[in-house]
């Protein structure tokens, strides 16, 4: 395996990718879709060797259940690519006209941002998805899976590829490393020559390893430590209802409540009831000095519970004397992905709005809602905790970027 | 000095700055500008000191002149200010609204980006530039600037400190790195965790060691290795004057015409037309074998020659045998800057504009209008060619992000 030969492969694709009409490509994806369902039982059985093999290696049932292919989950991956069918086409898109002075007619137009590498972990549902959105935008896609999926990846890519082939679209549109070792993923994130961008998904161990070597143009991608702040103006029934959700609603996303933030005029109606209420779902509570003052079960909080994603049933809680304070106990601590102010002051949820500095900032809402679907953007490729390019989840606009057509009729500089 | 403790004040400078409207950020802007030209004597004065020491290290004389302050120059800085004062301010800004069916209200916002850091040369007028645009956008800057220039920057971001602070707003709005050691210049690219982009400006040397040192999210700018395609159907007068403009008109700037690329048809006719024009302009021809046939003066070319941005008097030249392989060879040895066709064929305009792959695609006009000013931005940051985040001449819009704001009434996610 290549790199070199692969990223200039990836590029040859791309530079057909951006031509195709929103039609072929979307005619193109229904065929993929059609290919893998066709294609079960191939897909399956290379997934059945994936699966052995990291069941042999002592790879937890957590994540064996990840990796794991059925019919009916190949089924939810062509749905996937289909639903993607269905958003509009950001390409071309004409985002800014101007005509200068001179003359000059400058066009802003949106195109593909040409060649995207995604590096994920052993979750072949992905390798499906990331084609599909990256695909759409007209892109092409390098694709650096977890190795115990490899199989996996690499039948679903075939499958894909066989298929853009006999459309007469660039098969290495699509193209999984086989390679999955650590210095080749290093030498992936160093291929600025031919990629554009590389949007890590999975761990935060995995991001931090991304962002540490990359030097192709990297989106960060899915640390969530959310905060829920309950204002001393908060309807505490709502408060509860928000929390439940946003904790327990399912443990392992990124977009889960981690940490809360409660006024000190409130704390002592307040927090017994959370007590109660999150008992029931077996959360446990570490809290701060007034936080054990009002419920007196709950562990104590250090530091690292602040700065702590548990994606578990565990809850870190503060009380502050202000909105002012619990504003700057969010930006301390936070990933900058969602936090939430539960209240029915306007005034103060103007100004958490405004202060906190969050991809998503809500007011009197559960922080599950940052999602490309539940925000109407459609499948995503990942939800961003930086601010350059793209910010919360990133839709197909996010796979753009764009160029500027400059027309004139002899116009020179003076 | 102490990064952590820069990078920390930065940050907390920038929440006070998004907070500011854009008529209190354009009057601390004017008060900075007449500041400066106030202070005129102690800067002319320290920048003598950097002067001298810069003679006696013998440094050019054409870097040594890019160094030096006058009254003049001082003035034409403050004018710089004033022309940001001028700008719409994009913060604020709403960039789609959106109530979903569950009752959500999802408003994006653009933002500030947060703290902004600048690598740049021994330049003294990038330091008031870089700080007028990062604090017109609500950001906090972190200027390091080239040891030569240390001296005046520091003596600049004093009088810019003084005015902010007698206004009260935060004077580590913008500061200057005291340490230009190359050790520190590295731990400052990898300040993550309070650098929200960096933004090198100068040499090819200077950012790609960025590229390469930097964790911190870039934006690469700068290297242009622009080409001209003179089609077959061309108006050869035109070609020529768009030439000599592009190439000539200003040497060193990253917008300058580098290659030629000539159709077969039109070379024997058009390439000594040519040379007779640039011979009047010193300016040495380098080019392929069917080039040389046509004007037997020319010297021979290399690969590297075509992959090479002169800055020079100096232009290097293929020829080929259509269109397509034109466009080939551009998206080849380009750096994605400027590229531009004469042509009087709209359909051959129309596909190169599609198919080069290039921040700025010209049809009938100098490169040289690849500017801020010239597209109507105003005062820039600097050309990103790189397809992440912004692309082309970035005015004030690339100095920003956007969050969603999340208005509820108690919804939870089911």
């Amino acid at each position: 395996m290549n790199l070199q030969i692969i990223g200039k492969e990836a590029v040859l694709a791309s530079q057909v990718l951006q031509k195709l009409s929103t039609q072929e490509k979307n005619a193109a994806l229904i065929a993929c879709a059609e290919a893998l369902v066709a294609s079960s039982k191939e897909l399956v059985a290379a997934n059945a060797e994936d699966v052995a093999a990291a069941k042999k290696k002592g790879v937890s049932e957590a994540l064996v259940d990840r990796l794991r292919l059925s019919d009916e989950r190949i089924r939810s991956m062509a749905e996937g690519i289909r639903q993607v069918c269905e958003l509009p086409d950001p390409v071309g898109e004409v985002m800014s006209e101007n005509v200068r002075p001179n003359g000059l007619k400058i066009t802003q137009v949106r195109v593909p941002l040409g060649v995207i590498g995604i590096i994920y972990e052993s979750r072949p549902n992905v390798t499906a998805d990331a084609f599909a959105l990256c695909f759409k935008t007209g892109n092409a896609v390098i694709l650096r899976g977890g190795s115990d999926a490899l199989r996996s990846n690499l039948a679903i890519c075939r499958v894909l590829q066989k298929t853009l082939e006999r459309l007469q679209i660039p098969e290495n549109s699509v193209q999984v490393l086989t390679d999955t070792s650590r210095e080749t993923a290093r030498e992936f994130m160093r291929l600025r020559a031919y990629v554009d961008v590389l949007i890590p998904r999975g761990s935060a161990g995995l991001i931090r390893t991304v962002l540490e070597n990359s030097t192709v143009p990297v989106i960060e991608t899915g640390a969530g430590n959310c905060h829920i702040y309950v204002d001393a103006d908060a309807n505490e029934e709502m408060a509860l209802s928000i929390i439940e959700n946003a904790k327990t609603q399912r443990l392992g996303v990124c977009n889960a409540c981690e940490s809360l933030v409660v006024h000190k005029d409130i704390a002592d109606s307040f927090l017994p009831k959370l007590a109660k209420r999150l008992s029931e779902k077996q959360v446990e509570l570490r809290g701060d000095k007034r936080s054990r003052e009002a419920v007196a079960t709950m562990t104590p909080a250090t530091e690292e519970d602040y700065a702590t994603e548990y994606l578990d049933r565990i809850l870190s809680i503060r009380v502050v004397d202000s909105l002012t304070e619990a504003i700057a106990h969010i930006n301390r601590y936070h990933t900058q992905h969602s936090d939430c102010i539960v209240t029915y002051n306007a005034e103060n949820a103007k100004q958490f709005l405004r202060d906190v500095d969050s991809a998503a900032v809500y007011v009197n809402a559960s922080t599950r809602f940052t999602d490309g679907f539940e925000f109407g953007f459609g499948a995503e490729i990942g939800i961003s905790t930086q601010k350059l390019h793209a910010r919360g989840p990133m839709g197909l606009v996010a796979l753009t970027s764009y160029k500027y057509l400059v027309e004139g009729n002899g116009q020179i500089r003076g």
